[in-house]
Formats: structure tokens, C-alpha cells, sequence
């Protein structure tokens, strides 16, 4: 592995990195800062080989850091033998370099590149970790928009070929660009909700009793006993709430065992989950909800610009449209707007997922926005814990949001009498002796309250107009893949 | 339920808290902002009766609003009537109310009560949610340091009686305070990464095999196949590595079945997991973490002073004491300190839970510090995954962070070279058919990478003092407990 050469340093350190050691005064430059203003500087670089192409007595590189790629030269010459140009040209797609290097401009903008205006003139390569010869997919297949390999004969790679070898296709632009904008979201849920006072909590996964009655759980070995996976958080964020925490909110993994084999179902994904006390009215919750919402769409539009046009550029999409105030609009309404476009559906029925589809185009034509609230779902398609509307028992202070026409939180005031829980409960046929835990928690006093959830992958699928969930999930889970 | 009265206003709400939709323009006073400047004001506040006491035309209640709480008066007179002062004096402790009162001030400090200056002469009161008459555990009790209890045959509670009716035991000052301090520790651990140029991800917990071999791993039904739950984030964190994220961190559930009843092991716990690429030299890891634990333990004595405090009433301990830069101890050191003391153990042989203390007592005395980085261990004692030491091969690239003794992170330079693993692995005679997926993530480029995970509940506890995991634990789960 080690092969020192004549002419020109080049060689591959031992699998131990040992040489490492002693470089420890080197400074590494990024990519990115390779400006003309580097020029005829002599700088150290690590990256990846992004495309190697030898000519003759040359061979041209492209080193690439996350997104920034630059054109990279060894010519035989004063510091370069034919050998070193030989051991660059073989150096496989995908290993990491260090390279000692010269910045010099170019007289021709290199179109091919982020750095369009300097080139690197390599005076020492190292190959710091070997790629295999045979790559399982091509970077640049995997950022084709659809359409362009099938015109011009070149290849696109599926989704499954990208999930099974999700370490190389993560180094894409666009996942770059994807996953960083999602660290944005969640950063921009927590910051706006810690501004507002709420605090963070930790919910366990593994829970004793499926609370809503075991559906869709999956069960877990626990010991000599079984246990299940939490489909939500809501329990015990509902439990803070009873033990006087006011206003709390949780990120973490919420685990559906539905066979739902969708563009927009995983089995497990990130929940964005809000539960807080309300002083006089439900609306307070919605609207602490929607204000952080909105924080988030500005936030990714002004600060995470450069990621909305790298996935642009694969995945076209139309930017997303919000208001402020947030539209709400309820569920009556909805309903009527449904109908006038020809619809047929009772006024208590749950909306199927064409109708929402249906209705987010309705929304968007005559409020010009991608994301609305609907308020009141009829009582009758929501869970025993939703409160009725006090003023009309056939709907409940329940509400959907929605981006794009797709829901991506479901949320509700929350009973907060044991008694009246209870009668909910029997009146949907709950096994109370399952639910006992549940219920007692609002025996000791419970503020009114309510809140809901939001799915992370949800919300950064249709902010960038993406159409698959598995886009937005780094290791997504579904009913047919668990790996990697 | 309601029970409108004469001679002052006082009724239940009923179940739905339908009237408090009528009240959308009153605004609600926080307890802590009730000072002698606000004397004579009328107010409206909501909060839980957290004590109250009847005595001839008089009702005294204490009103609490988590850590602040205050003495109102309910008497016979103008404004209230007998059967008001009656009403009052039978709402049950834990009750939520909502009450119309004039702040007044006090001639002789209120000693008991957080406001010791002001009271509320009640006008009107409304019972918001009622508690059940009965308590199983009284807040006063919960919140008693251990001896006090004994001496004064007064009672204390129980670990279990406390975690069994958590939603009471989370509104004691000292639970307040332990749960907002952990949230400031998830914050200040994420803001430090983020601003060091970290990427938050999102990993899966379910996971189609056990990548250390099997042992200690939950086994989840996974429809018409079987799962795992991770027992770390480590593997998905090196493939973002792979994947050209650089420096990635992420805050998370970690699952492990072992049947250990012990004061400091959960079945599952929250983990703070950073993992790295480094340039020449794996300690720039260790900086990296010990410079975020810093960060962390700064913030806290800063921010969370109050917290501090709060808890230190009940459970009493030294302030937590660090140094900078932090103390790091390579582990012959560590050994050569034990003999020393007198510990009979081979060189190479791991610590056991006593040396660990030990060694943490030994290093507080010679350096004053709570926090140090023990480095180097022997490779024989860790796993496969982990780097030799390239100069020393009975050691390797590996290290484990301490607070006052105690383990709270494990970490190390990993094995970024596809072959070397194998090796690595084959000598630990692990089958390579099941950590294919896992050695197959390096075969196309890695760079020279390191991290660790830290045990969230562990960290709070260690600071603070405390004496069981459990504390800081909101709903912890072990062997023999799963529920709340």
C-alpha cells in the first residue's frame, strides 16, 4: 500500500492513517475559500476525486468537498515524473486525497466547477483512503432531473439503488442540500419554541400499553414480558402538562406499524410535537403552532436559499406560498368548497386523501397559499381524546395542517376530565382497564390544554415539493425496508 | 358541577371549560410577577391550590404556579359570602382555579411563599379542573431531603411512589428544576455543535440486525419479520461521515437490554452522539467534545443557577468542578494512580465500577476537577470497530469521559479502512456475513473519523449531584419498570 515515489510525492498511508500523526501543523483549506485571491499560493487540500482524466504527460482531476468542486492538474514537469502523473491517473473515483498544491488562475472559466476561476497544479498526492474501482452508482447519474437521461440516452438512478448504497448517494448535491435544510427545520421548531417558553422534554419509546388500543403498534420483547413501540409522544406530553410544565415540545422517533406502502408513509419517522395549557381558547394553540410554522418556512427561505435551488435543480418545484396570518378555515367550509367543485360527500365523513389533494388546489387557487389550517373536524373521525365543541356536539376543536394539498400535523384541545375522558372512551368502545393510566393522569387537576404533531420528512418533502418520503428520511423504514 | 352563588362569584366549570370561551379579553397574571408594586391592582390568576386552610370567616389558600407561589384570603364580608368562604375552603388540593383579587400588601413577610410581600384578597374564584380529594403522594413530602423526614417523623416518598404518580411528582420545585435543567443541557449541547459547524441527523432506531453481535438488543416484531432496536446511533453517524457530512451530531433514544438493576443504568436512555472527521490526529475529537462539554457545564452554572439550588435543597452536593483546558489522562496513568492507592490490576485490564470512583476520587484530589478524559484504553478491552493505537498496538485511539467519576461518554477514533475491520472483526470472531452492510459503508472512500455518545440522563445526574439515574430520568424505564 505504501508507495513512495520519485519526482514528486505520492503514495497511500497505511490503513491506520499513522502518517497522519505528524502532520499536525498542516493547514487544510476548503474548497470554497479557493478564490482568485489564493492565487500562486501553495496550499494543502483534502477532498475527494471527483473525476480523474489522464492526457498524455497530464492528468486532470476534480477534487470535490460536499458540494464545491475544482479542477485539479499533474503534469510532468520540474516537481512531477511520468510515474506520479500514472499513480494520480489510477487513483480511483471517490478516494479521499491530500494534496500539496499550487492555486493558479485560469484564463478560461472552467464552466464545470464551482470554483470557475482557479485550477490547483499539484506538487504531492497522497491517497488517504481508497475507494473501490467499481462504484455501485455515478454521483452524477443520482442528480439527474428524470426526465434528462431518458432524451439524451444517459442513466438515472433509482430510489431503491440510492437507499441500498445511501452512503454514497448522501454525498450528492441534492441530499446534501436536503438533509441540511432538514437540521435547519428542526433547529428553527426548537429556537421559536424556546423563545416562546416551552421546554423540551424526552418521552420514553418503549411503553407498556398501546394507548389507543393496539392497532398499528409494534410490539417489542421486553425481558420475560412485551412491550410496544410509542406511536406518538401525546401521553406524555399530555403528562407534563398535568405535571405543570405548561408548555412543552419533543423531536424524536414515532413508529407506525401500518402496511402503508405510499409516497408519504414510513414506519418510523420524526415527530415535531407541541402540547401546552391554553388560558380561554383552543385557538391559542393553533396559533402558537402556525406562528412557528411560519418561523420556519421564513427561515428556510432566508437562510437556506442555496439548498432550495440545488434540490430545485434536480427536483423542480414552484417556491412555497404561506400567509401571515395563517388561512384557517373550517371543516364546514371545506366541505362546501369540495362540493361546489362536484365532490359528493356527507358533511360528518373524513376527508380521503384525493380530497385533500382536491382541496389544497381549491386553497391554492383562491387564497394563493400552500399551507392553511382546518379547524372542527366533525367529532365523529377523531380519536376519544379530542374535546367536543361545546357548542355543537357533531364537531370537535380538532384541526389538520396542511402543506401542499398534504397533511403534516394532526392536533386537538385534549379532554382534560377523567370523567368526561371516560365517557369519551365508552363511547368509543375503549377497554378502560387499558387506558386506566391514561385517564388517571387528569385526576390530580389538568389545565386545559391541547397541541399536536408535526412529521419532520413530511414537512421537508412538500416545502421542496419532493414526492417521495423516502427523499427526506436519510434511512428511511417502510414496511419493506429495514436496511441500511 | 356548577354552583353559582350568592354574595360572590364561585362555580366549577363544566367539562368541556365551555365558559372559559367567553374570556378571551382577561388577561392572566404570572405568580412571580406578583410584587408590592402591583399593591391594590385587581388581577386574574389561575393556578393549583396548593395548600388551604379554613379558620372561622377565613380561607387561606397557598397558590402555586410551579416554583412561585403565594397566600390569598377569602373572607366574609363585602364582597364574599359564608358559603363562598365554604366553597373555597373545600376545593381539594392540586385543584386548578381561576381567581379575581386584589393584591394587597403584607405587613409581616409571608416566610413560607415565594411572594413573602404580597397576598390576594379574593373577590371571585372558579374551579377550573378539580382534583381528586385524595392524593398518593403530598408535594411537600416529595420534596423533603432524606434525613430530614426521619428526625422529625415526618414522611418522605419513595422512589417508586414517586415515578408511579409522576404526574404529581413532576410539580415539585425540585423536578421543575432537574427536567429544565435538562433541557438546558440538550440546548447548550446542540447550539455548541451547531456553531462549530455540525449537522444535525436523524437516525433509524429500528434496524434490521444487531451490528456488535446481538447481545443486549430488544427484538422488535417487524411485520412478517423480526427487528432490533439500536443500541446506538454509531453506525448511521459513520455513514454520514461516508456520506461527506463531515461533523454530525444527534440527540436520540438508545435501547439496551441488559437486566442491570443498578443506580445508574435505564433500558433506554437519550443519547447526545457527535461523531467527526478529523485532519492528522484524533484527539482534534476530543477537543471537539471536551470543548462542548465545557460549553455545557458553563452554561449551566450561568443559566441555571436557580435550578441548581433548587435541587441542592433537597439533595445536597459540592458545585460540579472542571478545568480548562479539561484534564486528559492516558490510561497507564490511570493504572499507575490505582497502584498506587493500593488496587491490584493487570495493565491491561479494563476498570471496574469501584476503580472507576476510585480513580474519579484520586484525580479530584490531585487536580480539583469533577470532569476528565481518560485516553488510550487497551485495545483488548474495546470493540472491534475501534482503531489501534498505530504506535502501541496493546492500545488504541480510544477514550471514555468521566464526571465525577462516573462514565458518561465513550468514544474513539473508528476503523475507516474496509480490510482492516475485517481483520479487526475476524480477531474478535465476529461473523462478518452480519456486519456486511456495516464494513461495506467504507469500501468506497472514508475519512479518518471519531465520536463518542453521551448518556444525557447521566450527564444531569452527575452534575447535580444526584445519586440515581432515575431522577433525571422523566419517565425512565429499566428492567422492572415500564410505565408511567
Amino acid at each position: 500500500w505504501e508507495c513512495e515515489g520519485v519526482g514528486g510525492v505520492f503514495h497511500s498511508l497505511d490503513r491506520t492513517g499513522r502518517n497522519l500523526l505528524y502532520e499536525t501543523d498542516r493547514v487544510l483549506v476548503r474548497v470554497q475559500d479557493l478564490i482568485p485571491e489564493k492565487a500562486d499560493q501553495l496550499i494543502w487540500l483534502r477532498a475527494r476525486v471527483h473525476t480523474s482524466r489522464a492526457k498524455g504527460k497530464q492528468c486532470f482531476l476534480v477534487l470535490r468537498q460536499q458540494q464545491f468542486n475544482l479542477q485539479a492538474l499533474v503534469a510532468v514537469g520540474d516537481r512531477a515524473s511520468k510515474q506520479m502523473v500514472k499513480f494520480a491517473a489510477n487513483i480511483t473515483k471517490e478516494s479521499i486525497v491530500d494534496v500539496e498544491a499550487f492555486v493558479r488562475t485560469v484564463e478560461q472559466k472552467i464552466e464545470s466547477c464551482s470554483q470557475q476561476d482557479v485550477e490547483l497544479h499539484i506538487e504531492r498526492i497522497f491517497v488517504i483512503s481508497q475507494a473501490e474501482p467499481r462504484l455501485p452508482l455515478q454521483l452524477e447519474d443520482a442528480v439527474r432531473p428524470d426526465g434528462d437521461g431518458e432524451e439524451e440516452g444517459r442513466a438515472t438512478v433509482n430510489q431503491d439503488t440510492k437507499l441500498d448504497n445511501r452512503v454514497i448517494d448522501l454525498r450528492t448535491t441534492t441530499s446534501q442540500a436536503i438533509f441540511r435544510l432538514q437540521s435547519g427545520v428542526c433547529q428553527l421548531f426548537r429556537d421559536t419554541l424556546t423563545e416562546k417558553g416551552f421546554v423540551e422534554i424526552q418521552t420514553p419509546k418503549i411503553i407498556s400499553a398501546a394507548s389507543e388500543g393496539g392497532a398499528n403498534v409494534f410490539t417489542v420483547s421486553y425481558f420475560k414480558t412485551s412491550a410496544y413501540l410509542a406511536q406518538s409522544p401525546q401521553l406524555y406530553k399530555q403528562m407534563c402538562i398535568c405535571g405543570d410544565f405548561e408548555k412543552v415540545f419533543c423531536v424524536g422517533p414515532v413508529f407506525r406499524a401500518e402496511d402503508s406502502n405510499t409516497h408519504r408513509h414510513l414506519t418510523e419517522f420524526v415527530g415535531l410535537d407541541i402540547e401546552m395549557a391554553f388560558s380561554y381558547h383552543y385557538h391559542e394553540v393553533i396559533d402558537s403552532i402556525t406562528d412557528t410554522m411560519v418561523r420556519i418556512f421564513k427561515g428556510l427561505r432566508d437562510n437556506f436559499q442555496t439548498e432550495i435551488q440545488t434540490v430545485n435543480k434536480q427536483f423542480p418545484s414552484e417556491p412555497f406560498k404561506f400567509l401571515e396570518p395563517t388561512l384557517r378555515l373550517e371543516y364546514t367550509e371545506a366541505v362546501a368548497m369540495l362540493h361546489e367543485a362536484g365532490v359528493e360527500m356527507g358533511d360528518e365523513e373524513d376527508l380521503s386523501t384525493p380530497n385533500e389533494k382536491l382541496l389544497g388546489r381549491l386553497v391554492k387557487e383562491k387564497y394563493d397559499t400552500d399551507f392553511y389550517v382546518l379547524d372542527k373536524y366533525p367529532l365523529a373521525v377523531r380519536p376519544f381524546y379530542t374535546m367536543p365543541d361545546p357548542n355543537n356536539p357533531k364537531y370537535s376543536n380538532s384541526y389538520d395542517m396542511f402543506m401542499r394539498g398534504e397533511e403534516i400535523l394532526s392536533g386537538a384541545q385534549r379532554v382534560h376530565d377523567a370523567q368526561l375522558l371516560t365517557d369519551r372512551a365508552n363511547h368509543h368502545q375503549i377497554d378502560l382497564e387499558k387506558i386506566k393510566a391514561y385517564i388517571d393522569s387528569f385526576r390530580y387537576g389538568a389545565p386545559p390544554h391541547g397541541g399536536g404533531g408535526i412529521g419532520l420528512e413530511r414537512v421537508c418533502m412538500l416545502y421542496l415539493g419532493l414526492h417521495n418520503i423516502r427523499q427526506t428520511s436519510m434511512f428511511p423504514r417502510d414496511p419493506k425496508r429495514l436496511t441500511p
